[in-house]
């Protein structure tokens, strides 16, 4: 199926919201967590984590400007902080019914049966289902002039990872970690690793890792 | 493991990239195709590419700073376009290769054996070994302040997908389609899909698709 600008444009609306979700590729499922200032906290499914950057460890967050993703924006802007919880196996159906439109009063954890876990001196709330988990400070955001989408970039203040997932070189094993891959809108994926390789250089031919 | 900003800070360098790039979760892995204004073509794998919108239907792409990426930017800001390839368990090897540090006069395609393929009055290269192929228009740009990265902004002006994975909703069943997933730096993915879910509503318990 070949289509240009146009072809796009003319697609039925759902059919291109499920096709244009699907054109990156996999990618991360995470629970986002936040509280307004008066403690009430929120809870929302989203699939646009991304890296920025190790050293400080920095990472952005595409969040649209639809009501439901509105509430977590709205708390990261008036408290700073907020969590992003690997999405595991275990908590599919739950993860995925935070993106239902409850209003703004009733916390997704209470709606779905996820469980809030505190940190000391972090007011935002983690999934205490979750396996990986990371306290976010918010440091830059951008509101994209083309369409009204925010781009919130954080730093990452607390990291808790099981250690059985982490391996001698520092890389996280997902798989043990149980964390589950995201494609289109609403599907949801097991993995299984098929290759890892070797530093990549421009005088040696590609090679697996050892 | 649980690690506070200090401890994070205090990690091993190469230690902390492996961690740090693998705490996202799942990641699409992407060759984005470039041409600079000679005519000279770049291929850079990437796993930053993220959902803006579909309608206009735009994607954001991370670029850092450093001297292979900056290949990529350079072209793109230069000739307003650029490619997007899904990476599939066929050319994984090939397709990490093009990570290597190759001077700017150096063709990844011609490096790495991956063949280039043009599509009628667009300038980049798409892959040609590649099953889901997007063509790209620069819509937007931002220099991030906090540590020099690049979000590019893009339009997909030409979307080329297998017809056997479009389901009839307009889903990509990206099993089908042979496209993988990444964790980490090196760490390459086949999926099997667990669960498909139905639209989340608040007064509904979650299910699954039908």
């Amino acid at each position: 199926m070949l289509l240009d600008g146009g072809a796009i444009e003319a697609l039925e609306k759902r059919y291109r919201a499920a096709l244009i979700n699907s054109v990156t590729g996999f990618k991360p499922a995470n629970l986002v967590g936040t509280v307004d200032p008066d403690g009430n906290s929120n809870l929302a499914i989203m699939s646009s984590v991304v890296h920025l950057g190790s050293h400080p460890p920095l990472l952005g967050l595409v969040v649209r400007p639809n009501p439901v993703d509105r509430h977590t924006l709205d708390n990261i802007l008036e408290t700073g902080c907020y969590t992003i919880n690997h999405v595991a196996e275990t908590f599919i159906a739950e993860a995925h019914q935070t993106a239902a439109r409850y209003p703004k009063d009733v916390s997704e954890f209470d709606a779905t049966g996820l469980s809030e876990h505190y940190a000391e001196d972090f007011p935002a709330p983690f999934v205490d289902q979750a396996n990986v988990r990371l306290g976010m400070k918010l440091r830059e955001h951008h509101e994209l002039a083309i369409n009204g989408t925010h781009f919130v970039i954080g730093e990452i203040v607390l990291l808790d990872v099981p250690d059985e997932a982490v391996g001698a070189d520092g890389s996280l094993d997902l798989g043990t970690a149980g964390t589950i891959a995201l494609s289109g809108l609403d599907s949801y994926h097991r993995t299984r690793r098929v290759k890892r390789m070797a530093y990549a250089k421009p005088d040696q031919p590609p090679r697996e890792a050892e």
